[in-house]
């Protein structure tokens, strides 16, 4: 039997952490949830959020997720303890993995100074205000300036990944966050819509004259979850059939149109069948 | 007894129109709802809008609504119909008197053409979609070009109200609008939001070398609701105390602290004491 692991985001972009995950573990089975009814949940309260994230998991659970990843970086910010301390099963964040992430080894890591502990993280308003990256860094011996960027949602659902208004957006947030905070080395893409960014913000970075190592936390939270499915990588007896293909079974809340159109993009591939669901409100 | 006048909106945008209502009916009691917990709803579907403009509008009626008034473009453009069968008051969208507004003579009257009825509406996505514009324009002897702007609401709720990012955007926008309707002679605001926006589109209009006559229709909207709750103007004997001081409650599903912060911008005054509310969901 394989496991069922369940993916929830307020929209698309948690799609950037299945797009990771499925080649990492390829005989699950997949739910993802995205509650695009009641999105963005990047300018909304602490309690709001955690009643939507509350809701969105005991659905994922009544369809039989055995592990549930929150891949969305404000629910994990202002929710990830209610979700834990509520659901019978196993609950990862986006936010844990990618601060680990920032001093492990990894191959784009010539920028990576570990002697400058210093590390920038662009998430949303409600993800820093919550200062959640803040206390993960100071657990890792990290210092983090949180940097809220709220424009780069709407751009990244416009479309507009390579657009010059991005860059002049990214220009004027990286200028003042680098002004605040200048001898950062370290760049966390606290949202998981900026992936589809990632090369944009390289160049704006070069522009500036200061090229960091970026942290993508779909990754890192990909890993995760493949830990806590597949065991420790010495384990050497794994349950699933490695190899199979995972089956993916797509919810939203509102229109399901748009999000076949969008969700495509985050996914990397066309996205089957979406099944339109009520959560109330 | 004073008339208790309910104006709602997913969010800020429609204190535009209160602010015009104020000085229109000042002996009125206000209730004001922003269900700022699901807002945006510019890019919903037109069955999760209908779902919480009516949860929203039954709240409103609960405290004792004469009449409400649909402060909100995208409310009006997908559930006004709705709306006016479902509840036992008077209901105003901003559609209409917008549409209204664009042929009635008025002061700032030098760029409109009457011999060219082609209007150009910039609204959100989801107003786009619905084609309300385009249906309330023809029945006028119209012709409507809609043009999406997903941008603008949250380059506005940034703060970016007078911002070369925000310029660069609506040059982008109205350049792809004039592309397809060369002719258009009129501009009507088709959200609530671009009010605070309206010099900064009146400048980029004067760049492009395409003056326009601008309807703003929170204006058009408050005038439709003091004809509502007065009478004609031909009407001598009104039930109000006028010169009177007006009450003025307001509710947000969501952070009080953003709401009375942002609000006041669109208002145009402090706000007074914000009181949270849950609608569920």
């Amino acid at each position: 039997m394989p496991p069922t692991i369940a993916v929830f985001d307020s929209g698309f972009g948690g799609l950037t952490v299945l797009r990771q995950l499925l080649p990492l573990v390829p005989g699950a089975r997949y739910l993802y949830l995205g509650d695009t009814a009641r999105l963005p949940y990047g300018a909304k309260s602490r309690q709001t959020i955690a009643r939507y994230a509350l809701s969105s998991a005991a659905f994922l659970l009544s369809q039989g997720a055995d592990m549930l990843v929150v891949a969305c970086n404000t629910a994990s910010a202002l929710a990830l303890d209610e979700l834990e301390s509520t659901l019978p099963i196993p609950v990862i964040g986006v936010i844990e993995p990618g601060v680990k992430a920032v001093g492990a080894p990894c191959l784009d890591s010539e920028t990576w100074d570990p002697s400058n502990p210093s590390v920038l993280v662009l998430a949303t308003s409600a993800t820093v205000q919550s200062h959640a990256y803040s206390r993960a860094c100071a657990a890792h011996g990290l210092v983090a300036y949180e940097k809220a960027c709220p424009l780069l949602v709407p751009l990244v659902e416009e479309g507009w990944v390579d657009h010059p208004v991005t860059a002049e957006v990214l220009r004027i947030y990286l200028r003042e966050a680098l002004a605040e905070a200048p001898t950062v080395s370290t760049l966390v893409l606290g949202c998981t819509h900026y992936p589809l960014i990632k090369p944009l913000i390289q160049r704006t970075l070069a522009e500036l004259h200061h090229p960091m190592h970026i942290v993508d936390s779909a990754t890192a939270t990909a890993h995760a979850a493949q830990q806590v499915i597949l065991g420790a990588p010495s384990q050497t007896a794994s349950p699933f059939e490695v190899g199979s293909q995972p089956t993916c079974t797509f919810y939203a809340t509102d229109s399901i149109e748009k999000f076949q159109r969008l969700g495509s993009n985050f996914l990397g591939q066309p996205l089957p069948e979406v099944h339109l669901i009520d959560l109330g409100g």
